[in-house]
Order: C-alpha cells, then structure tokens, then sequence
C-alpha cells in the first residue's frame, strides 16, 4: 500500500472555515500531525482510529521541532499511510508548509498541499475591516513581526512598505509591535488607524482599535497576547459600518 | 419574518475549496446572487426552489450593475429572505464585498460577511509557488492591475512596491501585465522570476514561468488571459521541488 502525505491549511479559527476539501482528507486520515493553533474541534472529523500527533509549535522554539516533523511526516507515510500534516491558516503564508512539502518530495513521498484561509483574512472580514477598497486601499503587503527570532531570515522594510502599500498587515507582531509602529509613524504620522486583532475568527476574538499614537500610549494597558494579527491603514475606519463578529 | 443577507467568499475556483460556513448558508438561501468567476458546481448546493440571479461582472462594466447588484440584495432581504451575495475568492479582497456590506448595514438590513481563499492563495498554492520562506520571502505584496480602469481608484506605487516587497502579487493583472513587469525590471532587472497563474485551481488551470525578459520577449506567443493572478519573486524556483496540480 502506497501512503501520502497531505500538508492541510485548517483556516484561522472558527472549526467552519475549514474548506470542504480539508474535511474529506480529514476524514479519511490514518495520521493527523496538527499545530497549536488549529480549531481543535476539526479533529472531531477524524476516524475513530486516527492516530493524532500534537506538534504543538511555540515562538521561538521552532527550529529543532521542525525535524522531528519532518521525518514523522515521511516515516509514517512510508509505513503507507495517509497522512495530514494540519496547520493553522494557509500552509504557504508564514507557515512553513513548504519546508514540508518539500523535504516529503525529496525524500520520494506523494505529498499534496491544500490551501486554508489565511488568518489574517479571518481577521479581516471577521473585525469589519477590509484590506482593500477601491478610494482607501489598492494595495496590501503581508509582513511577518516574529523574523528577528528566526535564523536566516531576510530582514522586513517596514518603513518602505509603510511608503508603498496602502493596508500593512502584521502577522504575530505583538512582541515587535512598538518598534514596527514607530517605524510606520515615521512615515505615516502617529494619527495612522491601527487595529489588533486578538484570537481572530474563533470565540475569544477580541479587536483593539485605535491611532497609533493612542496604542503606544496605552500599550500596558490593552493586554495584548499573540495569536495577533496587526492591520495599519485607512480602511479601518470602514469599520463601524461593516459585519463584525460580536 | 426578517431576511438576512450573506456576502459570501466561494474561494478560488475548485469547488471544493469552499468553506463549510459557506456551504451551510448556501444550502439554506431563498436567494442566490451569484458572480462570474465562482465555481458553478457550488451552486448544486442549492435548495431547489432557491432563486439564482447571475450577476456576471466583467471587466470595465462594474459602475452600472454594483448598483444594481446593491438593490437586488436590500430588495430581496427585506421580502424577507436569506439571501447570499456569492463571490469568487474572498469578498474583502479586491471584491467590493465591503460596498455590497456597507450598503445593506446603512440601509437596516442584517448583513454577515463570510471569507474565502482569495484567488491568489489558491494560485500559490496550486502552482507549487509559496508567498513565503524563511530564506527567500519574508514579506508579499497584492495589487491590482486593473486599477486603471477604476474611477476613484488609487495608485498603485508599483516600483516602490518592487523595492520593498520581497513577493508581488498582481490581481486581474493580464491587460496591464508590461508596463508592471517593466516597472518591476526597472528595479530588480530582467531576470527576475515571474509566474502567471490562468483559471487558478480549475480543471483548466494554466502556469507559465519564466524571467521578465522571457514573458516579455515571447509575449504575444503566450496566449495570457484572465482570471490570472501574476507572482513576482525568488520563491518561484522552488515551483520544481513542490506539489502542483497536474
């Protein structure tokens, strides 16, 4: 029996905003390997028989973690199983899914990838707050806040994205958040909307909305807490007439 | 009894990459508003007394029918009914979802957004292209080429954008597809890689790589046509170790 493996985007919270396709691999998985952040009740899909595998990931402490998922990956689809490598948001989106894919196809594995919504997406629509918008925003740049714990990463322009995009989103940004802030009010100015979105899309969310100089003054006082996604722009004054999630 | 309206994302094009939240709702529309780029197969969900309106948006003729469109969603409601808004990709991503939104929350009408895969993660991922790496992109930008065509639309800075932005994601970018690839070239040089992804997702989805220089010089031969997303950038070269769709 030949197994495969499959890195699976599990979306970014709410259990409903897993895709179809998600499910039906789910459903049929003889190994689950899922992330901290999942919803956790998507395993509820699994087989009764499902073996499932936390590799609960935390800042910082990625890079010896990453092995040992790597081979799990390939070893348990060499005993022919199918296997679900499951993450939260979308696997290519600060996700390393395709450190996986790749060290499963270089080592002879069938490996398929399935998108999931990104988080930051979840976020997005979740709190009232679009990326885009044809007089407020033509342009969007993604930007991870967590790139000076990881090794060999490439060193984020914050000040010249600030120039060139209209919405800056920050994906698990809160430990960087007050110098990627100053370094956007160096060329945006302290009256910049900000928002901080909090557990986006699942039922703990939680949204702080505020001038850039209102956030940093108060900035001990909004207890903020990653998972964060961190959205700077025009847009968020759009707000207050759009769905949000209560 | 009080309608409620939806403003749905049906994710990329596979019809299987719709959210679960998505499909309950539309399993449960009296209405169905539906655009030109989402995967008709969806639309099987459907009750079947369910009313479909085709809405098909194309481009260069949206100024007239978003009006329209905004009144068939309030008119519809305030019968009483459910009705979806269903949209290809993500409804806050160069989808005017946030219009469709804001215009039936200030005319009294209770009015939910649900997100989908935009269309260019679906791209990325289906095309075996990450947005992301830790050694090659730690940041991506999304425009759109059309933005031309737009009253009111702002500027795209697309050579700052090249400056900043360690990947270029252009939307509906075909028409405009030179001049960009020029003002991209202008700053990182002809070499750069460069994708674009036609009918992402689909059974008719379509990839061709190669330099600026390449696209540009084999140009005409190239037979490029929307839907297309356009991916700039150094993760392109991992496309060859990566699942694809065959």
């Amino acid at each position: 029996m030949k197994g495969k493996a499959y890195i699976v985007g599990a979306g970014p919270g709410d259990p409903d905003l897993i895709t179809v396709k998600a499910l039906k691999i789910l459903k049929e998985a003889d190994v689950v390997i899922y992330d901290r952040l999942i919803p956790l009740k998507v395993l509820d899909y699994c087989k009764n028989d499902c073996e499932l595998i936390y590799a609960g990931k935390s800042p910082g402490k990625h890079e010896m973690e990453q092995e040992e998922i790597n081979e799990i990956i390939v070893k348990k689809t060499m005993e022919g199983k199918k296997v679900v490598r499951l993450k939260g948001g979308d696997p290519y989106i600060f996700g390393r899914g395709e450190e996986e894919c790749y060290y499963a196809i270089s080592h002879g594995i069938d490996c398929e990838v399935v998108p999931g919504i990104p988080s930051f997406i979840g976020a997005s629509v979740y709190s009232g707050i679009p990326l885009t918008n044809r007089k407020l925003s033509s342009s969007f740049s993604v930007i991870t806040g967590r790139e000076a714990e990881e090794k060999h990463s490439k060193t984020v322009k914050v000040e010249e994205i600030a120039k060139s995009s209209d919405t800056i989103v920050i994906m698990m940004g809160v430990s960087t958040l007050k110098e990627n802030l100053e370094k956007i009010a160096n060329v945006r100015g302290y009256d910049e909307s900000c928002a901080i979105v909090m557990n986006a899309t699942t039922e703990m969310q939680k949204v702080v909305t505020g001038s850039i100089k209102e956030v940093l003054d108060n900035y001990d006082k909004l207890s903020l807490e990653n998972p964060a996604i961190i959205i700077v722009g025009k847009t968020i004054k759009m707000r207050d007439n759009l769905w949000k999630k209560s």
